[in-house]
């Protein structure tokens, strides 16, 4: 494949992601991730610059990442809710010599109240590694890697 | 043409539509719609979510559409001028049965007055219905979703 | 090339641009630019509008362009350091007659300070023009133009 054409195959992966979050199907979400090995980090961009090892939370395993949202799709979890939309921007991708893929985008995501109020919750990026499988992939690696990581909520949701 | 096919083209579309916005060509934005048949609305999700079907504005024909822009393009409209951005994002698209597309897309417009100050305007996404014609689309049905619909602003302008 | 190939090219690039001021490797941006002739300027959309010429700043050559950032590549800059985060959205690019690449793009910049608080920090869009080169572009002239003018820090750092 090329170089525009395994880009453009991983903006959609990217985009149903981010889609599956904004329309809260968290029942979809662990089937982004591969169940033999997967971890799912998300990071300060400060950790992550001073090579700091802990994440603000993390998984690493597909059991824990399907236990990070079942309190979500049992609705057992009470939190004050807010729309979400995420933008993906910037999408790179590179093939690695091992044949899974490294990619990488920019993550803003706002947020709006009940009420219709927007605001900016989110600044920062998805670095991830993906393996490639019948029509379309899976994340054996996802890092969100956050610029704006003083989080005034909760992250009741996954990023 | 290949599903990354079909959506390049329709980003190509919508980011024309966007520019025709942002550059303020108002008198171009009809033809962006079909002719023969076209809805255009901007809903609430909270109205969208509950199956509610009052927009905050519609338009059910071309002739509704082109009257929308019309003290537009004739210059009799008085209301505070902003500069926008229309930030159009993680773009979705599949060809239906009947040949026609559906597309998706987040939304994200910012303003500046024109004192250079800039505020998010605008959160919410497009959710269309396209024709295929020669060289391009045509909009059969646009949906604008919007998160923020608590609009401080009397969407003086098309989204 | 087709249209789409064309437009996936110069957003492969754009993105490259980006996530080399995003990293902060400002000893690369030179790169970017045209070794025998580019230009770099900066400019509000009110004087862009009213073709008024004078930009916020510019730069006329490439040893212009090499100046722009050798005193934050040698690191004698002291200014308050932020995490940013471009968004270049909405790609749009057209072979000329002569060969050459016109370009725009929407620009969004968040900024967020080193205790992770993000905010809104330009807004604009690019507007270029490129040179083919084996494996990529160089840029001929490139217009950031904005409508964020009331820009609240120094631009200590190129967009």
């Amino acid at each position: 494949m090329s170089a525009a054409g395994l880009r453009a195959e991983v903006e959609s992966f990217l985009y149903d992601y981010a889609a599956c979050l904004n329309e809260e199907r968290f029942a979809e979400w662990p089937d982004f991730f591969d169940e033999r090995e997967c971890v799912y980090e998300i990071l300060s961009r400060e950790n992550r610059d001073l090579n700091l090892p802990a994440p603000i939370m993390g998984c690493y395993s597909h059991g824990m990442v399907r236990d990070r949202v079942a309190m979500l799709v049992k609705g057992t979890l009470t939190y004050r809710h807010m729309y979400l939309l995420h933008q993906v921007s910037n999408v790179r991708a590179v093939r690695e010599p091992d044949g899974s893929i490294r990619a990488a985008a920019g993550l803003v995501v706002h947020q709006s109240s009940e009420e219709g109020v927007p605001s900016l919750y989110i600044v920062g990026r998805y670095q991830a590694r993906l393996r490639s499988v019948a029509g379309g992939f899976r994340i054996v690696k996802m890092e969100v890697i956050l610029d704006s990581f003083g989080i005034d909520t909760m992250l009741a949701v996954p990023l």
